[in-house]
């Protein structure tokens, strides 16, 4: 993400001092030790290993996590430091060719340019056990002890895009798998009964619960929709929680996948993307949700809580911030009960700095901040003042569901999740036509998924060639963001459909 | 609109004495005088004549507006007093053959079965002159003196569906064009510049402003919609003075529909409908807003005052109403941050009667109001209480834009705008069908159109033919609400594109 264009963030880019103060008095767990037998598995069982969070029932430590790469990267030889202040080309890094990834996904990611010293970009993915009682009545204390548990499993992918240090991204892509898996497992029952009961417990009150539940069309979807939607404030509530307690700050964007019982849930809250590239079609996946996309719902807050910008903000959008000329003038605004413009006559109060300034990827909430959904920044304030960002935020998701058993699955159907770094340069069409090339001519490469992750990063340094220079002629544009993309291969998955 | 399943509207069906008491002391103007010159658009001009309302720069008596048919049925023999009592068939009624409407549209309508005593519903259509000044800084009068005043003309076409009385749909008819009138002319020197400037004056203060407009991506159609959400919000500030000053109750839904500068603005409030229908293709213009719709912003509003709900609903959506047997049991529910559905542990408290509760047509909010958006209803409480419905009503439309110039207008394309009567009935496809059959058929018949408005409505009131049947098979579904139709064609538009 962008830092603020016209006032600085609240956390400014962490020295090197305060990273060694913060994380190095642990040895950073990248570069140390082995994965366990079950491969890329462990990497999202065991990076919490005992620690968790107290919401999740279990105790949580007063201590920072250390800052890391993905485990899946172990071995690849990853600069022991990251330097983002190294000449160009940055390194990118990929998972080792015999690291298995969920369903032989690709990964590849890259540091920023000189805009942070480290990569604020996190990820993970792994298989979820979600455990279920196969019978009785949840509240049931002796019956829960004769019945046996079974295991339903899902699949996860997710991206974190850090701000204002990494600390909040590290600790959200080591317990929001954990998180996930507890509020599916609260309603697994109900995911797998024919339909969701009215009751839990699977008692019906009245006759005509089930046709209740029908008439609402409420599905086991909805309850797996339901629990991300918990899971992402959970996990929000524990970042706030660990930050204070380790005196921590910054927040980040979540992006996640699940796949379950023949859907995937693609779980949104902040500007990175995920699209689904067919042969002959492409479909975006999420949508972005910052201060210009939320504009109304940012305003309509500000209106019922007006002390939310302490008279220091206008809760008004104008094309530019105004000037003392313009007072007196009609001039064209926004509030929040508007999708239109209209004008109004500028009064002295419409001088201050507006809550939503800037467009597209300049577009900052109380000049602070460029995403309006994330995890994390319970102590995110507007430079110096006592303004607080967290009120304005949302941690909850947009869920996008997708049944695979409903689609047309060709063989090099796959699904790009990227952090923004990469959709600030390259378009949907442009990643989907790279996509579709590569593919079609890497047919038998056993990493070609991985290695389209890392040619979509080298698309967005700087480097030319003629396959570029086709799609995009004229002006190359480049990132200096932290970049972070999987490739997620859907075909593997039908044809493997009884594996997990 | 329906009325409610659980609990009755808080403005009964009026009786005949209470009809007497408030419209009858005033002839109805419905039957009475001519049409001045200019055909239908008298009927839009001249329905309000000097009476206007103070918010668009006049006065306004405080009396109340007579019970009466839209001015464009003159002269088609309708029954002096409406009779929804008789037997069926009730009668269709269009305008005259020699009446002309804006594009040639055709209309018809029929009134409700037993429901109320009157068709509640209103319709109103006509040109809209919009002056503007060629030139000059609107703040300078010695100026404004020499400047000629031109004409910018625009159509329109509006559909009101009333509640709780027919009232604010007839005061709705007589007025919204007014207010979006007064609106268009506060910005339509911005409307007809090449760019919106930043300040009506069209002078530059700063000489980026033109970019900084251009940057926020603000066009002319982006003034108009501003001036149509402003215009719907001062109609039901209108309404709701003029049904205080006159003792009278109830709200309507609207939707219109307006032309101007080769575009056409849909502007909805309520769960009236428009379809756009070609010869391949159908596409909805519109969508409903419900309290199912908009449970979310609904929910969302009694979090935020729970004060509103003044301890006698539950903010929370469950499946059917809870029952004391259901307290301590885990059962599914949805609060306003939630598109999923979660299970919760039933408290006492939730035994509450829900804020949004059945589904479909059967939804209600607090258990009274069937719509979430509208006009009026600014003296309605929950029956038997002082809980008012009228903060979780949106006066403000959802406005959609079609540029009739990117689109490939063949003969037979037309828009179909109905109140929800026609739609509870009949699927956006079947209308679709039966239109495009018709039109096919009538090629030649001058009154095609309000034919096809007529023949809608039949095919809503239980008549069975080989058509029909085809059509729907099994069940044939009746509608006893009333119904109101415009056909509206487009090719004609395209065909005299210069004449208005």
């Amino acid at each position: 993400m962008r830092a603020p264009r016209e006032l600085p963030p609240a956390s400014a880019p962490m020295s090197t001092e305060w990273f060694r103060r913060r994380f190095l008095h642990r040895v950073p767990s990248w570069g140390r030790g082995q994965s366990k037998a079950r491969g890329w598995g462990a990497g999202l069982e065991d990076t919490v290993g005992n620690r968790g969070p107290q919401a999740c029932g279990r105790t949580w430590p007063a201590s920072p996590l250390p800052y890391r790469r993905p485990k899946f990267l172990h071995g690849v030889g990853l600069a022991p430091r990251p330097d983002p202040y190294q000449t160009r080309p940055r390194p990118v890094y990929c998972p080792a060719p015999d690291r298995y990834l969920p369903w032989n996904a690709g990964y590849a990611e890259v540091i920023n340019a000189e805009k942070s010293e480290f990569n604020e970009d996190q990820a993970a993915c792994g298989q979820l056990s979600i455990k279920h009682r196969e019978l009785g009545d949840s509240e049931d204390q002796e019956w829960m002890i004769l019945c046996p548990e079974e295991s339903v499993t899902g699949c996860y992918w997710a991206l974190f895009d850090g701000h204002g240090g990494p600390a909040a991204a590290v600790i959200a892509s080591n317990i929001l798998h954990r998180c996930l898996r507890v509020k599916l497992e609260d309603v697994v029952e109900g995911i797998l009964a024919p339909q969701p009961p009215m009751h839990l417990s699977g008692c019906c009150i009245c006759p005509s619960d089930p046709q209740f539940v029908e008439e609402k069309g409420i599905q086991a979807q909805d309850l797996v929709i339901g629990a991300i939607e918990k899971a992402f404030q959970e996990c929000d509530t524990v970042i706030g929680q660990e930050m204070t307690a380790t005196g921590q700050s910054g927040g980040c964007t979540a992006l996640t996948i699940l796949y379950l019982e023949g859907k995937l849930y693609v779980a949104n809250a902040g500007d990175s993307r995920a699209i689904l590239v067919q042969r002959e079609s492409l479909r975006a996946l999420s949508s972005e949700f910052t201060p210009e996309s939320e504009r109304q719902r940012i305003q309509h807050l500000a209106f019922i809580h007006p002390r939310l910008l302490a008279n220091e903000f206008t809760r008004l959008e104008f094309p530019r911030r105004l000037k003392s000329e313009d007072v007196g003038q009609k001039v064209l605004f926004r509030d929040y009960n508007m999708n239109g413009w209209g004008y109004k006559q500028v009064e002295k109060s419409d001088l201050k700095y507006p809550l939503v300034h800037g467009q597209g990827k300049q577009a900052r909430l109380l000049g602070t901040l460029a995403v309006s959904r994330g995890l994390g920044d319970h102590q995110l304030k507007v430079l110096d003042s006592d303004i607080n960002i967290k009120p304005f935020l949302l941690s909850i998701p947009e869920v996008t569901v997708i049944d695979l058993e409903q689609q047309d699955i060709q063989e090099d159907d796959v699904i790009i999740m990227a952090t923004d770094g990469l959709w600030d340069v390259l378009s949907n069409e442009q990643v989907a036509q790279l996509t579709r090339t590569f593919l079609q001519d890497n047919r038998h490469d056993p990493n070609r998924l991985s290695e389209l992750a890392k040619l979509l990063i080298h698309r967005t340094q700087g480097k030319e060639d003629s396959i570029w220079e086709q799609s995009s002629p004229g002006n190359v544009l480049v990132s200096y963001d932290d970049i972070s993309v999987f490739v997620i291969p859907l075909h593997h998955k039908k044809q493997r459909r009884r594996d997990s």
